[in-house]
C-alpha cells in the first residue's frame, strides 16, 4: 500500500471519498461489537467446566492437609495452591499468599496497607507528596489504584524490551518515588515480555526510598499463544542474588486460566514482605474462599497441568489475534499511518495511529457500533500525550465478529488519518 | 447449691479438696475439646450440601439478569442476592452491596477507606487522635480492626438491652469519636438483642463528628435458636425517620447460614454511603465471585427459604446451647461465683466468673485439654478490667463433647473461685 503522507492532495481526496463510503456502509450494518476489555470468551471459560464436579458431596471437602475447606481459617490459602503458584512463579511456597478471586484486589490492599501502615517505613500517607512510576502504555486499572490514593503518576516510556531502565534508574533517585507498576510478561497492552537485561536492571535498582516496591503483576505468566512462549527471567531470584529481596511484590491469578470472576489470585514476596502483608490480613479476614481454592487444586495438580490447559486456551485465542493482525497487515501496512505490536501471548494488541487521531478512531468505531477501550486509558490520568495509542482486546468476540471489527477499525484508522492529513495541509 | 461466699473456712477447704480431685480426674482423661471460636459444626455445614449441585455445566451460569457469572464484572453483586439481603435486612436492594466471602473484610475495607479517604469529611488519618466506641464484652475481631488502625478504643458498658445509651450519647459529643461497633441481634458474646429503645436512641444520635458511623454488624439476623426469635427494630428506617440516613453502615453474611469460609457477605447503607463505598470498590476490584453468589441465589429464592433453612441449623445448635446452660445451672446456680446469659440465638454464651478469675479458669481448662477463647478477648486491647468474662462457643463440638467440656468448665470455675476465696480470706 502507498504511504498516505506521500500522496498528492488529489489522491488523498479521492481516497478519503472511498474510505468514507466504506465507513458509511459499515455504519449501515448496525454492528454491535466489543473489543474493549480483556474478557475471555465463552469457549475459553467452557474449558474449565469440569471444575464444578471436583468439589461436592461425593468428593469431600478436605484438602491434602486435612482441612475442611467449608469452614473458617487458613489465612494464606491451601498448601496445594501455594505449591502450584510457587511452581508457576518460581518462588518458594511459603512465600506465597493465596487469596480470593482478584489479584487487583490484592494489589489495592497492598497499596492501601502501605498508605496507612507503611512498607517497612513511615506510612506513605504521612510522607507528603509521593510518586509512582507508570510504564506507558500500561494497564489502566493499575494506574487508577495509585491515582485513587493520590500519588503523582510519572509515565515511563516502554521500549520493545520493557520500561526504559535509564529513565527508571534516574527517577528512583527521588525518595518520594515509592514504586513502579509492571506487567513483565506479555505486557498489557503491548504484549512485550521484559528482556533479561531489563529484569536484571530492575532487580539491581537502588531506590533512594527504602520502602520502594516493584509491583510485578505477572498476570500472563502462562498465557502463551504459541508453543514456544516468551521466557521471563525470575525477578525474585535476581533480587535475592543482588541483596534486594524485599524489592518486588509479585502477583498472579487464574482469572484467565479458569474463570475471570471466580478464579484464584496469589501474591508472593520475600519472607519480610510476606510477614508484613499477613500482619494486615489477619485483621482483615479470617481467610479466603477455600472451596474455590480446592476446586482449583483438584483441577491442577502441577504447573504442567496448567500449561496443558493453557494450550487449549491458546488454540481458541490464537486465531482471534491472527485475525486482527492479518487485517491490520492487509489494510494498513505501508500506509505510514499506523504501527502495532505482534504479541506472542497475553490478551492485547497495541495499535499506534497518527498522533492526534486515537480519540477520533475510537469515536468513529463507536459510531459504527464497535466499542474499543477509551483512547488514553493506558496512560496515567487517562491522558495519552500524543493521542496515538489504542488498546485492542480480541479475546471476547468470535473470530467472525473480530473479522468485522477489524475491518471497522482499519477503516476508522484510515478515515481519521485522512481527515487529519487533509486538514493539516489546508492549514499550511 | 450453697453460696460459696457464705461458707466457713472449713467447708471451703473440704469443698476445694473435692473439686481438686474432680479436676485431677478430668485431667487424667486427656480430653481434647475446643469451645474457643464460633465455628459451625460439620452437621451444620452439611445442611448446605445441595448448593454444590446448583451451579454447573447442566444448570448454566446465568443469573436472572442474564449475566454469565463466570466472567468479569458486576461490582456490587447479583440482583437476586441484593433482593435477598434486602429482604433479610429490611433495606432497599439498590442500597445493598453483595461482596465476597467475608463481612469482616467489608468492615475492614470500610474503615480503611475512611482512614485514607474519609467518610464524607477529611480522611480519618488526617484528623489526629481518633476514637471508636466498643460495647463490652464484644467481638474481638471488631475491636482488633480499629486497634490495627490506631484508634483509641473506648469501652462502653453493655446493659441487658444493648449498649448503655447514656454513655454513648455522652461520648459522641467528642468530635474525635468516629464510630461504634454493634452486633445488635444475639450480640457476640452475650446473645443480647438490642431493645427498641436502644435502637431508637442509636438512630437519634447527634454525634459531634459529621463522619461518625454506626458499624451495625447484623451477623445473626436470622440465627434464632427457637421458633419465636428475638426481634430487632430496623435501624435504617429509624435513621431515615429521624433525618439521619447516613449514620449506619450495616453488615451481614451467610457465613453461618451456608459455609463459614465460602459464604457471601453484604454491606448496606444510605444511597450516599453506598455511592461513597462503590467509589472505592471500583478501584479495588472488577467484581466479587459471582458463581458463589449464584449458588446462594439458587439455593435461597426468598428470605423465607433462608428462615426455613435456619430452623434446621437451630435444631442442631439448640441442644448444644441447652447442654451448656443446663450444666451451668446444675453446677453453678446458687454458688454466687458465676452468672451467665441465656441467649435465644446467635453463637455464644457469656459467662461471668468471680472478678480476677477468668484467666485462671481459661488456664485450668486448657490444662485439662479444653480450649476456650482467651480471657479478655471480648474487650478492647484484650483487657478485661475485672478479669471476669469468658466467652463460650458451643457450636463446633458434638453434644457429647460439649457435655464433657461443660463439666470441665464448671469444675474449673469452682476451682478458681475456691482458690481465690481461700487466698483472700488468708490475706485478711
Amino acid at each position: 500500500m502507498s504511504d498516505y503522507l506521500e500522496m498528492s492532495d488529489d489522491e488523498l481526496s479521492r481516497l478519503f471519498k472511498t474510505v468514507k463510503s466504506e465507513y458509511e456502509h459499515m455504519r449501515s450494518l448496525h454492528l454491535s461489537l466489543d473489543m474493549s476489555r480483556g474478557k475471555p470468551g465463552f469457549d475459553n471459560m467452557d474449558l474449565s467446566g469440569e471444575m464444578f464436579d471436583l468439589v461436592g458431596n461425593d468428593t469431600g471437602f478436605k484438602n491434602i492437609s486435612g482441612i475442611d475447606c467449608r469452614n473458617y481459617g487458613g489465612l494464606d490459602g491451601l498448601a496445594e495452591l501455594k505449591n502450584l503458584f510457587g511452581e508457576i512463579l518460581g518462588i518458594s511456597p511459603e512465600q506465597i499468599i493465596v487469596g480470593g478471586n482478584s489479584s487487583l484486589n490484592m494489589m489495592f490492599d497492598t497499596i492501601a496497607q502501605a498508605m496507612t501502615h507503611g512498607m517497612g517505613g513511615e506510612p506513605w500517607m504521612k510522607q507528603g507528596e509521593i510518586k509512582f512510576l507508570c510504564p506507558v502504555p500500561g494497564y489502566d486499572r493499575h494506574f487508577a489504584i495509585t491515582e485513587y490514593f493520590g500519588f503523582k503518576l510519572i509515565p515511563v516510556a516502554m521500549t520493545d524490551e520493557g520500561p526504559d531502565m535509564d529513565e527508571v534508574e534516574n527517577l528512583v533517585k527521588d525518595p518520594s518515588v515509592k514504586g513502579i507498576w509492571c506487567v513483565p510478561k506479555y505486557s498489557n497492552p503491548e504484549g512485550i515480555t521484559y528482556s533479561d537485561t531489563v529484569v536484571k536492571r530492575m532487580a539491581a535498582l537502588k531506590p533512594a526510598a527504602g520502602d520502594f516496591r516493584i509491583f510485578w503483576d505477572n498476570a500472563y505468566a502462562v498465557h502463551d499463544l504459541y508453543d514456544s512462549g516468551d521466557s521471563l527471567l525470575n525477578l525474585y531470584d535476581e533480587c535475592v542474588r543482588l541483596g534486594n529481596p524485599d524489592l518486588p511484590i509479585i502477583f498472579t491469578s487464574t482469572s484467565k486460566i479458569t474463570f475471570p470472576g471466580a478464579g484464584v489470585a496469589a501474591e508472593a514476596a520475600s519472607p519480610n514482605n510476606v510477614a508484613m502483608l499477613k500482619g494486615r490480613m489477619k485483621y482483615q479476614t479470617i481467610g479466603p474462599d477455600k472451596l474455590n481454592q480446592l476446586r482449583h487444586a483438584r483441577m491442577f495438580k502441577t504447573a504442567d497441568d496448567v500449561r496443558r490447559h493453557m494450550k487449549k486456551h491458546a488454540d481458541i485465542l490464537r486465531p482471534k489475534f491472527e485475525c486482527v493482525l492479518s487485517e491490520l497487515q492487509n489494510e494498513l501496512s505501508g500506509t505510514g499511518i499506523a504501527r502495532w505490536t505482534n504479541p506472542r501471548g497475553g490478551y492485547f494488541i497495541s495499535l499506534w495511529v497518527m498522533n492526534g487521531c486515537a480519540k477520533r478512531v475510537v469515536q468513529l468505531c463507536a459510531n459504527a457500533g464497535m466499542i474499543l477501550t477509551p483512547a488514553g486509558a493506558p496512560f496515567p490520568y487517562g491522558m495519552d500525550p500524543d493521542d496515538s495509542n489504542i488498546r485492542i482486546a480480541p479475546s471476547y468476540p468470535s473470530v467472525e465478529e473480530i473479522k468485522k471489527a477489524s475491518s471497522v477499525l482499519c477503516c476508522a484508522v484510515k478515515y481519521a488519518a485522512l481527515e487529519k492529513i487533509i486538514a493539516d495541509r489546508k492549514q499550511k
